[in-house]
């Protein structure tokens, strides 16, 4: 006895056929017309996409902040992402400065001990000694494929080039990814006293800090010694023309670089979002900063032409105002999640957010929500605006993630023996976004308002139903760890 | 009671999985694993790829041209084909000088009768007259959803950019395609007459009468006019890096535009082919003409970046030497096919090939077998080479072809409900290509003694069986015409 | 006895040095410090800028275009040109429908009579029979050494791709130069008669029927014959990005290929100018139209990087209003000149002017004037903001175009044995442009308004002041045809 | 009574005339046509150019270098650079570790003693510590504009991105240039210790390297910071392509930086010079590497638009085998110049060269000979090849120097009031270059066997005479030290 999906139209990456799909266990198992019915669960699926299960690859679900850490954990963001028709991510390990890689993960994996929804690992590298380098061939044995280092944060994560195009020839030799944030630290550092000691505080000024030329700079940088070592990068958080344009530069000399964006960087502007009146912008600080409407423009370029492969959300969320409030009452009020002994033991306390930055832009704690929204938002801004194809959106929102990430063809598509991690999506179905109803442990949403037409009305993972409309299925600890596989290919 | 087959790799344009295809009738209808045997027949794909069967966009079977006419027809050429693992062909119909669209349509049915596999028809407009470009809209009533134009050929085809203007406002308007062959007609025609009047004759001289630049240049102003008009425009045979830049130019404006280039055009050169000594150049001969090694190369680089979309064949073959002993002969020891009512009657004839231009490139006729070729050979430079995917391959030999000729999802993919044209690829198979064994009717092969690795095993087309390694099974008036639907995708 | 120019800073192309500069008879012929003044005419030069008289190398006086003539002649317009600075223009002489180049030349000869200022003469041809190709060289024993040819107009001056390069290979045997008016004609003509059929008849629209885009097809189209036949091509007004890419390509290849832009394309804008509401637009048709802001920024782009050479004016002036009232009295109040005839002989007539286009926006005379503004605008424009230095500013308003055009070293710089063509220039002096002080025929200016600092003082022409402040003190006659000479350097 | 060239071309930047020029003292005075002969020394010019003397910007005269000097001085290497036609040059100062600029300066105001032609100074800063960035604006004090930072040289004078940022705020608010030698020195650290690892020592894998993408980095990083900061920014000896398209795009995005590149990396190849069999290669031996004919075609492309500005030779001999014999053989047979004076004492003492390297390409010298090659070899491939005119030519070698390092008009054309440096260039002499005629302290030549045509016949240094032809008219003291302005134009 199994599911059987009655006559949706199924949607890789390639293609859109009318088909039944028969799903048994946690797999994929017939791909045809008519398929009986008897002995199955029957979801109609008549004018429904089914689409495979969004990847988001890049999240930073618990992570330690400057003093506070990121709002959604492995459960309540799993939750949303899922409400959002995700159904695995990949999150970022810190290295513990001082210690080992694979104490890192040892952290991690206990954060991620109530999953809901299938998940992998990326390794950030924050000191990288040289017994660190040492170690990092050994993170193929946990299934970890990826490395991040950090060209910006001077200080605290950033390294040397040579350090970096050590860590590439590593990668390289093994087939391992190396994966980079590209702003020039050095700069940004400068940029950030001076305007600091200028008495520029307000979110705006982060923008000052970070602007497109030293991002395009250190991707231009990364591109460059990854052609030297023929090592596979991946560039994330790609935001502006600058780094485009290195980016295309380097593909179009042969070099195994690729790269991504994030939804809010199609949507999210300077002007309009960063630079809103009073400490309203703090909500839309991260790095790099959002940028203005031709850069956004670039970023639509940037995939017609393949140089970007995949639109992530580089999830991390923190309270506007709400952690000002006693957490208890919105956790009853809405959602659920892990929290800190020390917030489950005294009931006043209030889990510090963006107003860490008051009077400081650079305090203010990096990241927004999105795990929810990325698939709405990217059907709605690409698909729905003729963009792209709905094959297209199935191949960056997940296809491609899974196949540069090691994880294809177990992930990513609809096909036999596939992972059954479905997304049942009503193209016709409409959606105001909003931080009144999404999932996300966040006092406010990016896309506050945004209507969408296309919206997942139920979620598989593997095989199992987790989300149905509104209502909730999954359990804790029935997601999944994803083992990647190295040497997969460049796209 | 169907066809099952077992355990191949199904290879679509986005993935490759293990699995198992049954196929009832013309169409798949399941794509499973561990499918039941019983009742099928049961073809066993261990090892193997089940592909889409090629399409070749780009062909000219049975073509009158300058006194002759093209050797193979819709009977050997498509035996050819299929042999090759192609199972549909867009044929270029010519609209008679002076004659409707229509016209040309009717000559092209009787053409098609011997049909050995699916085939679909473009029209060639030779003589935009007023009526004429009425007339375009109704071929829509034909299942043609294709005009190709021509920018040179001066005095014989070629438009001025008032007409090829006008045309794209009705194709824009009716969802067609313009095609244009993209070369500056009137450049080339002082060209060639002052090479001519200079003595040079030789077939090397037809590429100095053809320079990249010009080819350049026509691109560049069908590009710019399918900007202004909103004309969804394919280039056909693209050989050259100025040619290449304008498309890319025009796709970075976001301007509807596509291209293809012809497996000839990444392997035979100017140099060594067409510059070889004595007459010997003359079976290179084809319009634009073939390219050195750096073009080849932008070629590679074009479809990394998505600037072109396909890989045809332009196929159009005539004797080096053959047509000068009786085909008779020829065709007793070979391969049969069509052949005119004067050639069949009187066994002396001789029907004139390349040798028509000694003394006169001009008057070479243009082409060159490679229908048969194409697949192995792109397999060979593309797969093997590391350069393309196997999903890449077929993506770029018959996805994306259907997609933008407006027979996707019947044609294209393996997918349920589709026809069943179905290649049994052996990856490790290995061939050496020659006209000695290759099935077109042509006394030469453009790629003479490339050994390739990976071949088509088996062939079906619309479930049926029709070539089982070199045995032919098929069956003329088997092939079917295949209608096309406008408003495709720009890719 | 000479003139002596006492403590001026004498500014040629390259330098910028303190020097007296003393004239004698028609040419200068001593440059030092602390020339003696015995016996010479002493001019004061201090904090003025000596510089040679600027070369206005794009002008159409006297102009028949469609049932009138453009206002200024050779008396007028060489009064208002002198009285901007200018000492020298090239004027195109129209080759008449039916006649040989020379029988243009007559009448042009004729036409200049009466010149102020030096001059000479570009030859415009209109009807490229084989007859005409075979007269181009011998244009060379007149002093001219540029031919132009029309890309655009259509059924009147345009010529196909075959007559062009046919014509690029003659001016390439003789050292001569191509010009181009660089616009698609046949998709101008289209978009114009589908405008005009919409009832789109407002002057704005003669911005929809010539979009960049055919301009920049047609620059691209004449670089690429360029490029191939090693002909000089000087590209005429150059106004928008595809033209500049298109030029900066060809340079970028090594083709002998140049361009101008004029002054206004830097200032006036299609959305406020030629948009105006109203018939108001009509003072700003001109081919090609003028464009927006992102266009004048790549305009000055194009000045950093050498892809443009030159600054003109294409000075063709048309009454706005003016041509209602009786000639008789704008020519008793203002500035004098020749009449036609039947002007003389008929007070009430009334010459066209852009009122000819009231309700069909083709049929707007096409052209503004300018040839009085050009030093003041581009200097304020182009020095005071820091973009050109002085010398640039000599270089690409004097110096280029006298090398460019086969007049240098007599004309285009200040140096021993050169004519004496010299203004004295107040880098301080205010202006305030206006048409109620300028001298040209004319009852609007372009530049109304604009504030400039930097005047011409004084001007000589070859030795003879001509200008002092407001005093006119030329005389008809006194302007000399320049012969200039081929095989000038490509810039 | 002075000196008066009579019937010479006199070539300017921009000019090119045929006129009389009069020297007087050390200054120009007059140039006129037909100026009077008596009470002057009459030297007849016809036939010859009088070109203003050749500026060498970047030179590196008795430099200490890994246990050796370079071996031209103040005094050898000024008579060298004047035989050439060079009469002044730009050397580099170097901060000693650990102390001031001021130290640098002391130290090279001594090796500058014995001056034949003028000199100005760079200032290399190696020791960027907190109390130097506060030193740097007091340079204008000495006549000093420029600041040289390193990219390259990990360890040694490499200083990161935060320093390069901050030096450059204080360069661009107080009018100075920064120099950048840009290369990424922690790439080359790695790579080259890699090499060495693996025994690759001979000279060829100093090129292995310093790849150009290295050097391509390091000037796109310069070009950004500079683009930031608003630093007018020279980047030193450029010679790649990547570097160059890097300077090419700052420069299209309006930044305010500059490039030269020198003599040798048009003419000297990796495979032919550096790749040479033995330890032959060691002469060739600079960084950046001497690189492919590929990049020396795109720096003639560079000089085209304008994306480099000079052509120096950064000047930096050492014995390729002549330092094994004693040296006072050599200067008994040659040249003369200062020797250490342990030198002097020790007649067996051998100044160490190239053969430090012998074993360990990272121990070879780095630089070569060129100040007196340099304006004839440019002549002959720049000017005689048609791709450079006289006056671009003198722009290129002696007006943008001057201008862009602040010392123009007093250096850098002939005009009424600048420094008399006059060379009287022979266009239609021919000479052979050979070490066995030139007058470098260098017992090999880099452009050995080359023949030119076009050589400076006499030398004259503010007004004095000190070539004729083969004989040196100079005296040791008479160069004279330039001190040179800030806020100089960006050209």
């Amino acid at each position: 006895m199994g599911t059987l999906f009655k006559n949706g139209t199924v949607v890789t990456a390639s293609d859109m056929v009318q088909a039944d799909v028969l799903v048994e266990g946690e797999k994929v198992v017939l791909i045809g017309q008519n398929l009986p019915t008897q002995g199955h669960e029957v979801i109609n699926c008549e004018g429904k996409y089914l689409m495979p299960g969004g990847i988001d690859v890049h999240t930073h679900l618990d992570l330690p902040f400057g003093g506070t850490f990121s709002n959604d954990d492995f459960d309540v963001g799993h939750k949303a992402a899922a409400f959002g028709g995700t159904t695995m991510h990949i999150d970022f390990v810190n290295q513990p400065r001082g210690g080992s890689l694979h104490d890192g993960l040892v952290t991690w994996r206990e954060k991620a001990k109530p999953s809901q929804i299938d998940y992998g690992f990326h390794m950030i590298i924050s000191d990288l000694r040289d017994d660190v380098m040492d170690e990092i061939p050994s993170l193929l044995d946990e299934g970890i494929t990826t490395v991040k280092l950090f060209m910006a944060y001077k200080g605290v994560f950033q390294i040397d080039d040579n350090t970096l195009y050590k860590a590439m020839q590593v990668a390289a030799k093994h087939g391992m990814i190396v994966m980079v944030h590209a702003e020039n630290g050095d700069v940004e550092a400068q940029l950030r006293s001076q305007l600091l000691a200028e008495g520029k505080t307000d979110p705006i000024y982060h923008y000052s800090s970070r602007p497109p030329e030293i991002e395009g700079e250190a991707t231009n940088r990364a591109v460059v010694l990854a052609g030297l070592t023929g090592c596979h990068l991946y560039v994330v958080h790609v935001t502006c023309i600058p780094a485009i344009d290195a980016l295309r530069r380097g593909r179009q000399l042969g070099y195994p670089v690729m790269g991504e964006t994030c939804v809010q960087y199609f949507h999210v502007t300077r002007d309009h979002h960063l630079g809103a009146p009073g400490f309203e912008g703090a909500k839309y600080v991260c790095s790099p900063p959002v940028r203005n409407e031709e850069h956004h423009q670039a970023l639509w370029q940037a995939f017609k032409d393949d140089t970007l492969q995949a639109i992530s959300t580089d999830h991390c969320d923190f309270w506007y105002e709400g952690g000002v409030g006693p957490w208890q009452q919105w956790e009853k009020d809405h959602k659920g999640g892990q929290w800190a002994e020390y917030e489950k033991q005294d009931p006043t306390y209030r889990r510090p957010g963006k107003e860490l930055g008051k009077g400081n832009f650079a305090k203010i704690p990096n990241g927004m929500p999105g795990i929810e929204d990325r698939m709405m938002v990217m059907w709605e801004l690409g698909v729905n605006s003729g963009k792209f194809s709905p094959s297209r959106f199935v191949e960056l929102m997940s296809t491609n993630p899974a196949k540069i990430f090691g994880c294809y063809p177990q992930k990513g598509t609809i096909a036999p023996a596939t992972d059954a991690d479905i997304v049942v999506w009503d193209p016709n179905a409409k959606h105001t976004i909003s931080a009144s109803t999404h999932h996300m442990r966040c006092d406010y949403n990016v896309y506050e308002g945004m209507q969408v037409t296309g919206v997942p009305q139920q979620v598989y993972l593997r095989g199992k139903r987790i989300v149905d409309g509104n209502i909730w299925l999954g359990k804790n600890g029935e997601g999944k760890y994803v083992r990647r596989i190295p040497n997969a290919p460049v796209l």
